[in-house]
């Protein structure tokens, strides 16, 4: 007896099985999720921890923390009192969609407009990997350098947002040499729609804009 | 017929095949070989640009730089009249020993005394991937923070040396909430041996040690 076979379904990676997974679940409960990608020591928890302060009158916010060891960064996040899950991924560059199926199991999602994946620091692997959020938003902070779109292409390519962080730093005069311009230009020619928001989440110069379009992304998903 | 197979001889991968040829090949020559790791923007090819000019008197350098894409540290180096050979990974988040050899073909190495390879900036994958290197040399940015080595340890823990970079930054109040006294505690409870060199590769403070440590390190090679 032969057995038919479905050769126009696209095979999954067991990866995006459960990102697809992921995604459902999400869209069940229109809960917009962003996945943030970065260098190690751009900013990315800060950012989030004044994101989750400067709204939390008008959006509730959900934090899945990626590190390879210690959960000082879900600390962090719960100190603002909002809901914090800790993956540590024990050696892996990158969070799977696996991990984040089961950190989500772990956050009061029916009571959240908004959930942020914080993936491991590295501005190469993650941006490979579906997790099953609605966008990923890369970091790039000032002292890095304005050379990094170019040469870091993958990630910049594939995202919805960049943050360029730190931009306090620029008011130093001759501390660093970065021109924002240079990056705006190399991030555009990888993705010509990719929404730049200069920032410091230190000082919170240039939150507005950010914050602004997580409400309206959030109200525009629903 | 039965085929003997020594099961006592370790397998090697093919990564470790190349790095074995490439340890026997700068063995040969006395050439000794660091490879720098660090996330994007820390400060490598600074470093080494420094570090060519100030050490050029006494040690003849060469420099294989990696990146994802671009050749534009291979050309900063170059203009110290180092020789410098690009590896381009074109996506790739580590390099690998096989790419090393076909660069140290490109090499005059002959006529060098230390040879350095700036892995791509990355501060999780490139610890897990020998090139054959004498020992590689960890870079911490002070603007990356001082959790790294506790949320990184992989990078740390294989490492002979850590350069803490951009301590000029620490001189102006109030910037960075950085203390060096928590990175060297971490990084020693990872590798108590570590050698860890505070230095700014923009001011030249620190330098004076590092340089040293070379010159002590090539000649105990010899």
């Amino acid at each position: 007896m032969l057995r038919k076979i479905n050769v126009g379904k696209r095979i999954l990676s067991a990866n995006d099985e459960f990102a697809l997974e992921n995604s459902r679940l999400l869209a069940d409960h229109k809960l917009l999720c962003f996945n943030m990608i970065s260098s190690p020591g751009s900013g990315k928890t800060t950012i989030l921890a004044r994101t989750i302060t400067e709204l939390k009158a008008s959006l509730r916010i959900g934090v899945i923390e990626g590190d390879i060891k210690t959960d000082l960064d879900s600390q962090r996040i719960r100190r603002t009192n909002a809901p914090a899950v800790q993956i540590e991924t024990g050696g892996a560059c990158h969070l799977s969609a696996a991990q984040v199926a089961g950190a989500l199991a772990n956050l009061p999602i029916a009571e959240l407009d908004l959930v942020f994946i914080e993936n491991v620091g590295n501005l190469v692997c993650p941006s490979a990997f579906q997790l099953g959020e609605n966008a990923k938003v890369v970091v790039l902070s000032t002292a890095e350098g304005d050379d990094k779109p170019a040469k870091y292409p993958g990630s910049f390519a594939n995202a919805k947002a960049l943050i360029v962080n730190k931009i306090d730093l620029l008011d130093i005069p001759g501390l660093l040499d970065f021109n924002i311009e240079r990056v705006r230009t190399d991030a555009r020619n990888l993705n010509k729609d990719i929404r730049i928001f200069p920032l410091s989440a230190k000082t919170g110069s240039g939150f507005a804009a950010w914050c602004d379009w997580l409400g309206e992304s959030v109200l525009r998903g629903r």
